[in-house]
């Protein structure tokens, strides 16, 4: 894995087995490199030296920042016990294709306490090093739970009882209307320009937009799960809009 | 200025005279190369078709999608007329260097309905074409302001009335319980990783900070944009919270 805030929520989190790390001779002096430095020694991770070319021959991705590590893979996350939790608050991706955007959301989720981040198994981005990299340290910290399909995965919330909404222009709600932001709750962001499949969108409990007053009227998921996770962390803040009272 | 949603906005806008259309022969049937090809037709716009490699010639971009087009650039807005309006929902960027960056607030700030963006003149991102892609057509709807620096900017806008609040960690206050959120207000966002700059920090009225409950504590700063951008949008809306009662 690449890029520096990965690396080094890597070795903070120290959940999984790192073999080594390898860092340019020569970066800049960022506080983060320290950082790396610290923590490996600590841990007791070799550190090797190499320079640009070496790094870059080895990189997956096109900046990797001067920093890679080499760990085992993230563990998947079981679906139900993560919809078991009376607090749970989970994003179900409904094909995002794109691995850039996959890690952005998951670090937006990590930031936002989302308990965990739903992914298709087959045609949608998988946790490639660049998707790691975008994530910048989230996949650490958010438990990632591989599905066979989103819809199925809404189906065992329901049963569990988990409110499962749907984000859609086309929603009758408003994101920032939403009466079951405080109770356990999937929030499924659909693929940018098609959005959420058919099958989806019948299958969740609730759709609902977010209101665009500007001239343009879409938005990249990443930022569209920020304005809906963050409109949780609002409600449950205890923040009590009307709508909650 | 490369990109599919880029090239139709700005065909779309007609805001720019734009001198030809280049397309790559034998594109995909995406909807949106087909509304390129119509808007080119009606506003009497030569479409070149080139072959893939011709096309990636002349890109400035690693991915132009297929399309690009050569266009007069975009025209500078005036600072004080945008903070005479009485919306005025301004947005500054403090320090933002990266051009894919800044492109991706424009869209969340054309999305959100910002009635302008204000970037310094030097020591940040400018509208490059990575730039402008990343906007996503945003730049032909959102009146952009270039400035020799933003504390000066901040004092402009205090003098005409307008209250300007910075986003920061440190802030005493939370974005969402903001004061002023319905008044004529400049948000300022910082650079990822080092934030306002001291004398933005000092310059402003208000410094409110995004409450980020999970274990990564930093945004990206167009999704950080998306975030309080929003929550802009939610409490015009008149979805009034407590916190307007």
């Amino acid at each position: 894995m690449e890029g520096r805030r990965a690396v080094r929520e890597l070795l903070r989190a120290g959940n999984r087995r790192v073999r080594s790390v390898w860092m340019v001779d020569g970066n800049d002096d960022a506080e983060v490199l320290d950082d790396i430095e610290r923590l490996a020694a600590s841990r007791n991770i070799r550190v090797r030296r190499v320079d640009r070319a070496r790094l870059a021959l080895e990189a997956r991705t096109e900046a990797p920042q001067g920093v890679l590590a080499r760990a085992e893979p993230v563990s998947p996350a079981d679906l139900d016990v993560l919809l078991a939790d009376p607090h749970a608050f989970l994003v179900a991706l409904d094909g995002v294709t794109d691995p850039g955007n996959l890690g952005a959301v998951l670090r937006v989720a990590a930031t936002a306490g989302v308990t965990g981040v739903i992914v298709p198994k087959h045609r949608s981005a998988l946790l490639t090093p660049a998707a790691v990299k975008a994530a910048a340290g989230a996949v650490e910290h958010v438990p990632i739970v591989p599905v066979a399909g989103i819809p199925a995965a809404l189906e065992r919330a329901a049963r569990a009882g988990v409110w499962t909404v749907g984000l859609d222009a086309e929603g009758n709600g408003d994101v920032f209307d939403l009466p079951v932001a405080d109770r356990p709750i999937v929030l499924v962001l659909g693929a940018e320009g098609r959005g959420l499949a058919r099958l989806t969108r019948e299958r969740v409990d609730l759709l609902a937009g977010i209101p665009m007053p500007g001239p343009l009227d879409s938005l990249n998921v990443a930022t569209a799960a920020a304005v809906v996770c963050f409109e949780v962390v609002r409600r449950r803040s205890g923040a009590a809009g009307p709508t909650d009272a």
